[in-house]
C-alpha cells in the first residue's frame, strides 16, 4: 500500500471523515489534500478548513458547487421525469459523480495519486464514487477505508480518534439514531431506528420539512417558467439553477411536500429502508411533466417513459459517466428543445398539484388546432378507417384462433 | 345499411344513447338489444330499464357486473403499477373491453348481426369499444352513430329527440358544462369549461372527492392485505374486489385524495385536458408498489417498470384483447406470486403516505438476511470486486478515449 | 377537388405514373409539374423527360439524389444495425421520405398546393410517403389516386392509358408476374407469383444478384474502411457515400450476396411476402456490427440492441420525419463517435464472412489491455466478489421461496 | 477452508478437471463426488469414469442429458430467436445452467456442502456456473479452484500433475493453441492463435463444420416442423428435441452452415474473440422466424424482437434462473401457442435459405383473407382515414416548430 505518496480525501469536517484523514496519513503515510463541497447540504465549510489544517493538511480545496451541481447534473437528470423504482428521486445519486470529479480533477492538478471517501463498504455510494472516478481517470487509485481498516464496532473507531487526538463532539459518543446525507436537491436519512420497515419513522427523523399537518392551513401558488426543459423563473422572475432549486425548496419546505419513505433495492443487492425529504424536486418534477404534457408530442414522450427506468437505474447505480448514459441523455436533450411555457402549481399541506399550464409552443393551443380549418382539421370520418386498419390484425387473429 | 337486422346498444338510458336507440330503429329499421352494465358508476339502473320498455325494446340486459370488473380488468392493470404518461390511473380505458366483451357476447346470444356505442369521433373511446369488438369476433359489425348520422349540432339532436319523443330532462335543454365518465374505478370530466389548460378547474367540477382543504384535520389510518399481487383485505378483514375498491373509494373520497388535472395524449392524435378523480385507486397504487418494494427482487421490479409504460399504452389505445398484452400480462402476473403481505398507509387532506409494510415473504426480512450467518452474509471486501469489473470497461474506454 | 390548382407528381416514367399524371390533368383539372428522382434504381432518366414533355408538362424536375440519399438516409440508418422483424434490410422504406421531402420542397418552390404519389391502397409506401409529407408540410394536400378513381382492374387502366394516348409497351399489357421496386440500397419484388409463401421464388425473380451456385468458386476478399460509424473507403480507397455503396453492390451481386425470402407484417395490417436483394446493404451491415464489436462499449452496443427494433419499425411504418426518430438518431449518433477503422471480409457464395477487424480505437488491443499492467488490469480474484453480489439478490430470492 | 467435507465436481474427464480433483483432495482435505455429462460434446464418457475411480472417487455421476438440455434449455431459448450482440447463438451459454442445476441436485442427494467447477477467473463461465448454484441453493458453497490456486503458470500445473500421479497425455505437455468447448448445440474456441481479431482464423480451428467451399455443389433441402414454437420433426418425421438437433447438426455441418468469427463482451468487463460453430442452431433460427413469420402477429413478433436483446443477455451473463428471465420467458411462452407449421430451407455452401413455409394456423392464408369477403375485408379508402390520424400529431408539430 505504501506505494500511494499522495492522496485526495473527500472530507466533510465531521467526525467520520477526519479519521479518515488521521488514517490515511498514518496507514498510508501518504500525504492528504482535502476537498470540501458546498452542494447545499446547509452546513458551515470553515469549520472543515479549520479541522484540515489542524490536521496539517497543507492543500485544502473548499469550494461551493450549488451552480454546477444543479445545472450538471440535476436539471438534466429532470429533463428526464426520472424516478428510481418509480418514486425515488435520486437525491444522493446524482451528486456522486460531481464529487468523484472534482476528486478526479484535483488529483491531477496536486499530481496526487490516490482518491479516497468516506463512503461504507455495504450502500451504493462507494460504487457511484469509484465508477465515476475510473471512467474519468482509468489509472486513478481508489481507496475506500471502510472496505480496507480493521476497525471492528464503533468504539474501536472512537478509540482511534481518541488515540490520535480527534475531538469527538459529545453527541457522536454514542451512535446515532440514524444517519444522514445531504445536498440542495434532497436529505435522506436511514439506518437504526428506520431499519423496520412495519414501522412509522419517528417525526424527528424529518429535518427538511414540516409535517402536512404543520403546513399553512391556506395553499399557495407558484409559477415556474420553463425553457429546453429547465426551470428558469419562479413567478416570472429569471434566477440561476441553483437558485431557482433553493426557491422551491423553501416553498416545498412550508408546505409539507416532498417526503418520502421507501424501501430500495440497492445496486450491491440488498433492500434497504429510507426516508427521503426533496421538497423542491418533488415540485419541480411536477411542473415539468405539466408543461412537457402541453409542449411534447405524445410519440416523444412514449419514448422518454420507456427509456427513463433504465436511465434511472444508471444514475441509481452510478454509471453517470458510462457512455449508455450520456446516449440516454442525447436522446432525451433532443426532445426538450421546445419544452417551454409557463405552469401553476398549488402547494397545499403535502400536495404539489397543477392548476394550469401555458406554452408559446403549445401543441394544443387553439391557432395550432385550426391550421386548416377552412380543410376540417379533423374528420370524424377519418377515426373510422384509423380504427378498421387498426383492427385488421386483431381479426385476422381472431379468424385463425376460432379455427385453431 | 340495412342488412343489420338485429343491434346490441351499450344503453346508459341517459338522453344520448336514448337518441342513438330511436335512431338505429329508424336508420337502420333494426330491432334493438339493449346492454346496460353497473360498473359502479353510481347511477339507478331500473330507469334504463323502463326508458327501454319504454322505447319498444323487447330484450334488456341489465347486469352488475361489478365484480367482474374489478376482479379481471382492474387488479390485472394494478399488478403492473400502470401509470398512462406518469400519471393517470386509466379509470376509463379499462372499462372499455369489459362491455365491447358483453355486446358481443349478448349479439351470439341473442342473434345480432351488430353492436352499437355512443362514443364520439374524436376521442379514445370508440376505439377501445371497436378493437375489443374485433378482437374477439372479427365479423362483427360496429354501429358508431356518432360518427355517421348528419346531426351537426346539440340542437339538432334535441329537434330530433324532440320530434321521436324522447324525454329532454329539464338540465341537458342547455349543454351541459363539461361531459363525465364514471365507474367504480374513477369519474372523469372534460370539454366546455376544461378546455383551456391555463385555467384551474372550478371546484364543482370534482364529484367523487371532497377537496383536501375540506377534508378531516386527523388523518385515517388504514391496512390493505394483498395476495399474489392483488388486494384481498382492509384492516385485516377479507372483503371481494369490488368490495375493497369500494371501501378504498369511500376513505379516499373522505380524505381529498386521487384528483388529477391533466393534458393528455390521446391515441387518435391531439392532446385533451381531463379531471379525474381515482379515489381507491389511487391508495392502491401507492400501497401494492408498497408491497412490492418488500416482496419483489430488484431485476423483476425493475423489468416490470421498464415494460410497464408499453402495457399502460395498450390499455390506454384500446388493446385489451391483444396478444401483446396477453404475453405483458402473463410477464407481469409471473412476478406476483410472492407478493403478499400488509402496508399501512396514512390518509390525510390528499396524501396517501405509506408508513409501514411487512409480509412473511419479505426480502428485507431479518430472518433471511442471517442465512448464512455463521459465513457471512456480505462480505465488505466482496464489494471492492464487484466494482472493480463493473468498472473494468469504463476504464478501458477512459484509456481509449484518451488515446483519441 | 377543384380547389387543386397545381400537384407535384412523384414519376417515374413508366406506364402507372403515366396513367397518374393524365388523370391528374383530368380528374383535377390541375397543372402537374413532375420529379424524377435518381435514386439508384438503373434505369435512364431522360425517357421520362420526354414522356412529360409529351404529356404538357411544363416543369420538369429531374435530380441524381443517390448521394443524399445514401448520406442523409442510407448510412444514418445502418448505424443503428436496423433490421425490420429480424431480417429485412429496410431498402424501400428508407428511400421515400427523401422522396417525400423533395415532392414539398418543390411544391413551395412552384407554388403547388398538392403532391400526388403512385403508391397503392393497401401497402406500406403510401403511409412513408404522406406521413413524410404531412410532418414536413403540414398544410400539404396529398392526392392518392390509387385510393381515390373508379377503375376496377387493370383492364379499366389500359382503356384509360388507350382513350389518352399513353403508349402502353407490349410488356405491360398483360400484368406482370410480380412489381418491383428499386434503388440503389436494394430491389424488392412481391404479388402474383410470389403470394403463396410455401412456393419457392423461380429464379427468374431475382434480378439484381447471381445466384449464390453462379457466383465465383473463388472468395473474394474486401476491406471496408469506416469514421464515426459510416463507411468511408474501401480496399484503402477513399470514395463518396454512394460510390461505396454502388462498389459493394457490385461485389454483393458477383458473389451472390444479400437474398432474401419474407413474409413481413404491414403497418396497415396485414401480413406479404417479398423477395429482396441488398447486396452491398447485407456486406454493410455484417460490416459495421464487426467495426462496433472492437469499437464500441458494451453496454452502448446493448443499448443500441434494445432499440434497433423501434427504429426499426418507426422507418419501415413511415416515421422517418418524427421526433420519437430524431430522438432515437441523436442516442445511435452519440454512440458512433469512436467506431473507426477496418473490417475484413470474405465474400463467397452468398457468405458474407467477417475475418478481420482492427482499430486504433480498439477496446480490445493489448495497447489497452496493459493500461495499468504493474498493477494488474484484471485481478481473478475481484470475480469472486463480483459474482458475490451479483449473486445476493437470487440467494436473498432462494431463501425466501424455501420458506414459502 | 477446512470446513468442506464433501464436494461435487463438474468433472469431464480431461487434464485440467483431473488436476482440480486431486488439488480438492489435498488442499481441502475433502472428499470429491464426479459429475460428468454428456450434453453431447462428443467424447466417450466412460474413461471419465475409470480416471475418476483410479483417484480413488467412490460416487461417480455419468449421466446422458442430451433430452434435457435440448428441451428445457435449448428450445426455450430459440423461442425468442435469441442472439447475443446480434449474432451469438449462446451455445456455450446456455449450458451452464443445467451442470450447475445437477451439481446442487447431486450434493443435496449425497450430502455434499460444496461444489466445484473448472472455470477459469477471466471468463463468464465462473460467473454462470456461480449464480445458477446460488439461485437454486442460497447455502450451498462454491469454489472455483482457478481464482484459488497458487499456480502461476501451465508450468506449475504441469508439475503438480506429475508430482500426483496423474498422467498428462502427450499432446497436453505443451500449451493448446486455443481452447474448446463443445456440446450439442454447439463447439466455440478461443484464445490463443486467435487472440488477434484482425487475424483470419486458421482452417484447422473448425472442428464441427465442413468449410463452405467443401461443401457439395448441389443444394439440400429440408422441412422442419412446428408445434408450440419447438421444433418436432424433420422431413415429416416426429424425432425426439436431442435427435432434432443431432440432426440438423448433420446436415449444418455438411453444408458448412453455423460458422462464426466474433468479437464479443464479456459479462466481466472485457472483450474476447472467439470462433463458433452452431450448425443445427443455425439452421434452427431460421426455421423458427419463418414459422413465426407466418404464424405469429405483428405485434407480438415486434414485443418479442423488443425483449429479445435483454433475454439474451440474461443468459449470456448468466442469469437462467433468475426471476426476470423467467417473467420473460413467460411472456415469451404465451406468444407461441399458435407458432405451428412447416419450413421449408434450401441449405447450400454456408447459406440457409428459408423457401417455403407453410401451416394451419397461417396469418397469411387465402382462408383468412376472405373472413369477410362479401363485407370487403380491406376498403382502401380506410387507409386515407388511417393515414390522416397517424399524421395529426406530425402536422400539429409542423405547424407549431413553424411558429417557433
Amino acid at each position: 500500500m505504501s506505494d500511494v505518496k499522495k492522496v485526495v480525501l473527500a472530507y466533510s469536517g465531521g467526525l467520520d471523515t477526519s479519521i479518515i484523514l488521521k488514517w490515511l496519513q498514518l496507514e498510508y503515510g501518504a500525504e492528504v489534500v482535502t476537498f470540501t463541497a458546498d452542494l447545499g447540504q446547509g452546513e458551515e465549510l470553515e469549520p472543515a478548513r479549520q479541522k484540515a489544517e489542524m490536521m496539517g493538511i497543507k492543500q485544502i480545496y473548499i469550494e461551493d458547487v450549488r451552480e454546477e451541481f444543479v445545472r450538471d447534473f440535476v436539471f438534466p437528470m429532470f429533463r428526464a421525469n426520472t424516478l428510481y423504482e418509480g418514486t425515488y428521486l435520486l437525491g444522493t445519486s446524482i451528486a456522486r459523480p460531481l464529487i468523484a470529479k472534482r476528486l478526479v480533477e484535483i488529483a491531477k492538478e496536486v499530481g496526487a495519486d490516490a482518491i479516497a471517501h468516506g463512503a461504507t463498504g455495504k450502500g451504493n455510494d462507494q460504487v457511484r464514487f469509484e465508477l465515476s472516478a475510473y471512467a474519468l481517470n482509468p489509472n486513478i487509485k481508489v481507496i475506500a477505508p471502510w472496505r480496507e481498516w480493521d476497525f471492528k464496532s464503533r468504539t474501536d473507531l472512537l478509540d482511534f480518534a481518541e488515540k490520535n487526538q480527534i475531538p469527538v463532539p459529545k453527541d457522536k459518543r454514542g451512535e446515532a439514531p440514524f444517519s444522514v446525507d445531504a445536498n440542495l436537491l434532497h436529505s435522506s436519512s436511514e439506518g437504526k431506528v428506520l431499519e423496520d420497515p412495519s414501522q412509522e419513522a419517528p417525526p424527528y427523523v424529518f429535518m427538511r420539512t414540516v409535517a402536512p399537518e404543520d403546513a399553512p392551513d391556506v395553499a399557495t401558488y407558484v409559477e415556474i417558467g420553463f425553457e429546453k426543459g429547465d426551470a428558469v423563473s419562479i413567478d416570472g422572475v429569471h434566477m440561476s439553477p441553483a437558485t431557482i432549486l433553493t426557491k422551491l425548496n423553501d416553498l416545498g419546505r412550508d408546505n409539507g411536500i416532498g417526503r418520502l419513505d421507501l424501501v430500495e433495492n440497492r445496486f450491491v443487492g440488498m433492500k434497504s429502508r429510507g426516508i427521503y425529504e426533496t421538497p423542491g424536486g418533488t415540485i419541480l418534477l411536477a411542473a415539468h411533466r405539466a408543461i412537457e404534457s402541453l409542449t411534447l408530442d405524445r410519440e416523444a414522450a412514449h419514448l422518454k417513459d420507456s427509456i427513463m427506468p433504465r436511465y434511472a437505474e444508471l444514475i441509481y447505480y452510478g454509471f453517470w459517466f458510462a457512455p449508455e448514459r450520456e446516449m440516454l441523455q442525447a436522446l432525451i436533450d433532443k426532445s426538450q428543445e421546445h419544452v417551454e411555457g409557463t405552469v401553476r402549481l398549488k402547494l397545499y399541506k403535502g400536495n404539489t398539484i397543477v392548476v394550469g399550464r401555458s406554452s408559446p409552443k403549445s401543441l394544443y393551443s387553439d391557432a395550432l388546432v385550426t391550421f386548416e380549418d377552412d380543410r376540417g382539421a379533423y374528420d370524424q370520418k377519418d377515426a373510422a378507417g384509423f380504427i378498421k386498419l387498426n383492427a385488421l390484425r386483431l381479426r385476422t387473429l381472431a379468424a385463425r384462433n376460432k379455427l385453431g
